[in-house]
């Protein structure tokens, strides 16, 4: 049997030589909760031994966020530092790397004031455009991997105490990212070679449109005429393979901006910046989403799909098998980085 | 009796309120290792209350130091973020606090490449010139206080547990700040009327030169013609009243950079950049160190000596009461901030 630090570290190495595939004399930039501290230890040891010139690591407090939407004053939210959006940049022109570590409590923004949520967005959002744009156009290599919360993990299992819960969810994490095998890496490089095959199949069918029917769905969305499919392992403008999100089992595409007619109902819910937004339906019309529904989060789902005028359009059609290491777990994750990859799934705005 | 809860929200506070001296719609920016968490979350509560816009902090885990000597590349010590430079500059000029909080073990870089440790403090004091211009000049307000760290509290009580240990410097951090007093903040409010007593005192008598001895120590120290006395109570720009140290029991002024004679003996150690240097003497001859001895630490001091030509010149002259709250606890603190506060002291650099 393995111990939790062994399989920490084949994770922290997954992260580094797969999902970031680091170079030598390359800068780690790693976002990262405070509570993950442990995980980004271990990376930072794994990245220094593969050869990286520094970590840098920007560390963020889900607790002082929520104190600060408690108690700051309005303005305080129509502003980014500036420095900061201008270093990721510069960071970015350099060649660094970006790790980010996903696994907020779902529910961390639940009371705050959905108007100040949206308008840190939006400040967040404009100021780090120009580095968003690095990580859009895999420019450069970044990643996502999650480490739990406490209050995530007693999300995902809520009759556990704190500490068995935030061990169960490290469990379904290491099912889910293949840490389990006795060789991750390996066991990683033959799973993308498997999606690169379903990719390459797709591409060679060339469909027209995708019809989705199930209950509360039926959704036709045409996809362009020169539509690629795509599939989780990425390459950056020198060449270097990366893979942006661990776990990924998805295979996606754009879809045709006028061509998407019908309704469809999530599955799962979606954890939207600290608010969780849950059985939820979208009815499209030409291309653009004219009416929705929330059974929760109903506030958070306007406000998202009227953040600007791409945000009510599809960016993003994506296939996901029906078994998977994700899937097996059955386990409602309440995070996007996993419960995306346990079904297929849409995502609106910017493509 | 106060539970560690209460004590720990009054020394937040006390941070906040007399040392920061927060005005209202001020950033404040705290800057910490990641042991002090708890500590800064009751920071950030008392700043939001007392008015403040925001709340950014920087963190800094000392694990990932001690990694990054241990395993990065020698190149990697010349460099520092410029743009992290900018940033502290930019928050400065648009007048935002600093609290920086200190605590780490004293022996953390023990072990590490004093060419290294040098590097890295010439690179980041060069690129932080700027910032540190604003500080050095009172131009804005600033203030350092302590939290323990597992590795500070074992140097100190090295015969307890790591748990009691904290708890026990805990203890001592609380008495030499006035925690336990009834109102700290009143407290410190005489405390600081008091040392400006002190110092409008020694300002009157207008002392030609100071003469030091005792075991190990002859040394003269002349005062220049127009010398003025200060004590811990500063005031910025804006006429905003600050405490650059808490807790601070000096009262000081320069020295005649020509007129500093004789040797000079440590009673406590000096912790630079988490290298101790202890047992140390100091020989100055027409204002300069011309000699110096050191039974631990001897590399280090001699690289600070040889930082840059002010290094070897006396820029403070330090008097401190014999009876304080520090020195009643009567522990060696291995910690500049407190152990300077104990006994009268010099520091050597840029005054």
């Amino acid at each position: 049997m393995t111990s939790f630090q062994d399989k920490l570290e084949k994770y922290a190495e997954l992260a580094v030589k797969v999902g970031i595939n680091i170079q030598p004399g390359q800068t780690l930039v790693v976002r990262t909760p405070l509570n993950a501290a442990d995980y980004v230890r271990a990376v930072a040891k794994k990245a220094y031994e593969a050869g990286a010139k520094n970590v840098h690591v920007e560390w963020s407090d889900e607790e002082l966020t929520k104190t600060k939407y408690e108690l700051a004053p309005d303005e305080a939210f129509h502003e980014f530092p500036q420095w900061v959006a201008k270093g990721y940049e510069e960071m970015a022109e350099n060649g660094a790397a970006f790790l980010s570590i996903t696994g907020s409590n779902p529910d961390l923004l639940k009371d705050a004031d959905p108007e100040r949520v949206s308008n840190a967005n939006k400040a967040s959002g404009k100021a780090m455009e120009g580095f968003r744009s690095y990580i859009m156009s895999d420019k450069i290599s970044w990643s996502i991997v999650a480490v739990p919360s406490v209050g995530w993990a007693k999300k995902v299992f809520p009759n556990e105490s704190e500490e068995h819960a935030v061990e169960k969810l490290w469990e379904a994490i290491f099912a889910a990212t293949r840490i389990n095998e006795e060789d991750p890496v390996s066991a990683w490089q033959e799973h993308l070679t498997a999606l690169d095959d379903k990719m390459k199949a797709l591409n060679d069918k060339h469909y027209h449109a995708l019809h989705y029917t199930s209950e509360g769905t039926d959704l036709v969305i045409e996809l362009p005429e020169t539509h690629l499919w795509v599939s989780g392992g990425s390459v950056n403008k020198d060449g270097v393979s990366f893979v942006a999100n661990m776990p990924t089992e998805e295979v996606f595409t754009s879809a045709k901006k006028t061509g998407v007619n019908g309704t469809v109902s999530s599955t799962k819910p979606l954890n939207y910046g600290g608010t969780l937004i849950n059985n939820f339906s979208l009815t499209f019309k030409d291309g653009k989403v004219i009416d929705f529904k929330a059974e929760e989060g109903y506030e958070t789902l306007k406000r998202l799909l009227d953040t600007d005028e791409g945000a009510r359009y599809i960016g993003e059609v994506a296939l996901v098998p029906h078994q998977s290491p994700i899937s097996d777990t059955n386990i409602l994750f309440y995070n996007t980085l996993f419960d995306e990859n346990a079904s297929n799934h849409l995502a609106i705005g910017s493509a």
